[in-house]
């Protein structure tokens, strides 16, 4: 029996990942779901199931090598082929230089970058054999640009955008497509909800991102030829200065 | 009667533009179809007709004033509401520095920049009272890169990804979406067929952009929803070194 | 009788271009300095050469192909190799995109681009058989980012910068040091004082940049042994915010 | 007794960071010079004060906080007042992303990134309460452009480009100029001369860097008065291409 075509939403625990994982499974994509703790995702899965979609939630620590390497195969053996594999980690913290301790510069990077590189180089690995998939790393405007108080943040976002680039170079000629949205703007979150009130209330005109918004550009990414793929492109409500 | 919706697709002589022009159509767009001498365009207008779609050609030299606001008044008065505008005229030329006489220098900016801000102005002022409309200038390589040889021609596309910035950042907000994609790698046109028949040859493993999947591209621009804009992207083969 | 060595000036009209002549005077160069008006100049060439320096005015409309090359044409023939041509003229101005005018929009490239092509040209003409030679031109924060309301401007500046990265690539294995810094911030200008003296009162704490200072750096630019050149710095006051 | 001021230069080891230290204890500062292992320094510590001035050699383990903290601690009560701090480790690997294993990705981070954090950050407390000082990250190439093979060197430049800007955005206004030189070519090292000896044979036409002359650059970046500082520049041989 064919097995069916996979994608793997690595931070599935926010409402972007969440909603990449939804749109991709109304395409038919077994919808694999990652984040630490596996009975968080019930919901997702629940609401994939009802549309009459696949879902399977892993829990995994991307931090940790071996938990990656484990899903990853999990996946390939029991659900089928991973066509597009989405890294959608974020910690975004806010510290003045000197009030940055070692512990949340190294833990920022460990989630925002090293699980990145873990499961952008899982994804390579199985996907360089079938010359094909898609391979995405969500970026954020501190991928762009440092800035006071985001020194852990933007060390960690520029270093996952370096790593899009240097596999976009690497993997590009091999058939695999690696692309870098950098969303500029806040997203439709309950965490925007309850945190920024005030900015949240942008919603009614359109002012913060909806996470269905983003994640159909990252099924369009997936969608593209490989004849006219693209790499970085930048997402932003229609209010948000730049 | 209600008038139907216009895309105006200013360097509509060459592959990409013509499929634009072709893309929008399909979807009910009335293609306004503009370059220096429009009988040059008489067989895109029959092949859109012929698929069922309207379209117009317009004789226009876009370095004019007079000629460009001549044209937005023509459409906006004969044909109906501008609601895409796509400046795509090109002028690749490489000279070295020395042999860049002071002619080319001014012409290059005066296709590749003055027209486009020409363009560019005009579309602003027609959406503007509407609140809503697509821009969008189409980049190239040299958009991000000086080069040996190619002064004028980056001169020209560096001015231009200026005036995407700038009017993106000024009329964003006011609800009319500027995009700046950047072409990276060579077209499927006659041109490339007929002087680089090497690099033609990539062609059969989808090493040059098809025309249709780069207006694939910008459909999908202008489809983007308000609160999920995308200013700049790149788009370029898979084979494509960057 | 051995010629001694010049320095031409383009656009020295200004605070920065007058320190940039008396820095390179200072160290025995022949200060050519050149605006539209040579007579506005008197004071500068009086200034240089009460100094003990030696300067040359010149009327010379930079737009003007042939008043450019009669100028370098009169310095290679009656003053001496120039060693070190600074391009640095600005046209700073500001307009909503549908307020800027085609003569606007002109008028500002051709002072701030075209005649920076004129003068970077003709200083690669004179420099490529000697195989050295520096040529500066100045930036401003409006080469790197387009922004509402300069769209005329920064079209201009990011075109300049093109040109420089062009000639930098093709000049510099050619021995001609080609460098292109980045001014963000207000300078201590008569026109800053007049018109902005909230601004100017920064100067007390060294919030604005002191021409003498810019003119430092051209100076250290120009000294740089071949094997270590920079292309393109940043130049701001420590308070600027970036 | 007046305490006399200080240099700190962290991954002193090889050329580039020997040339610093002793072109600032030229200038009269005593050199602090820092290495994983003290010993190897005493060659350096020997010639700067063969030449009359001041120098000290730490093994520390820029890694690892304790030993950062109490290198500070050191040089602050025993020395004097750090005037300066340069961060100059480099950890250049190259591997494929999928033989780039965890193991190597963290290194090079914690090499190349971590320990800067570590170092900026100590600089910026001492640094801040006396309002003034210089802290310099070395960059590279990769700090700009991710490359086939370099993921994980890119991702560590990268992420001090990130570090080194979000620092100057937050120290700037308090009187601490942070800067991040590009390194764009191969320097003059015993590393070079061994392993690329084709590439070392561009010396005799100065194509690659000479360490003392990025030591002036160094230099030069600290006596820049405060008006008029430099974030970001970019220094390479005439004959680079890039």
């Amino acid at each position: 029996m064919a097995k069916r075509k996979a994608v793997l939403v690595v931070g599935a625990g926010d409402a972007t990942g969440g909603a990449i994982a939804k749109r991709f499974a109304r395409e038919g994509y077994v919808a694999c779901v990652a984040r630490r703790h596996a009975d968080k995702l019930e919901p997702l899965v629940a609401e994939i199931q009802a549309a009459g979609g696949q879902a399977r939630a892993f829990g995994c620590d991307a931090r940790v090598e071996e938990q990656v390497l484990e899903m990853f195969q999990t996946i390939e053996s029991e659900v089928g082929p991973l066509e597009v594999v989405v890294f959608n980690i974020g910690a975004n913290v806010q510290f003045s230089i000197t009030e940055t301790t070692e512990r949340v510069y190294r833990k920022v990077w460990e989630m925002a970058t090293l699980a990145g590189f873990l499961t952008g180089r899982e994804a390579a690995k199985v996907m360089l054999p079938r010359g094909r998939g898609t391979v995405i790393f969500t970026g954020a405007t501190a991928s762009l640009r440092g800035r006071a108080g985001f020194a852990a943040f933007a060390s960690a976002k520029f270093a996952l955008r370096a790593l899009a680039q240097s596999m976009a170079r690497e993997l590009g000629p091999q058939g695999i497509h690696v692309a870098h949205p950098v969303i500029d703007g806040a997203i439709d979150t309950a965490f925007i909800r309850d945190n920024f009130p005030e900015r949240y209330q942008l919603k009614e005109q359109d002012g913060i991102l909806n996470p269905e918004h983003i994640a159909e550009q990252y099924w369009q990414l997936h969608r593209q030829p490989r004849d006219c793929w693209v790499h970085e492109l930048d997402l932003r409500p229609w209010t948000e200065t730049f």
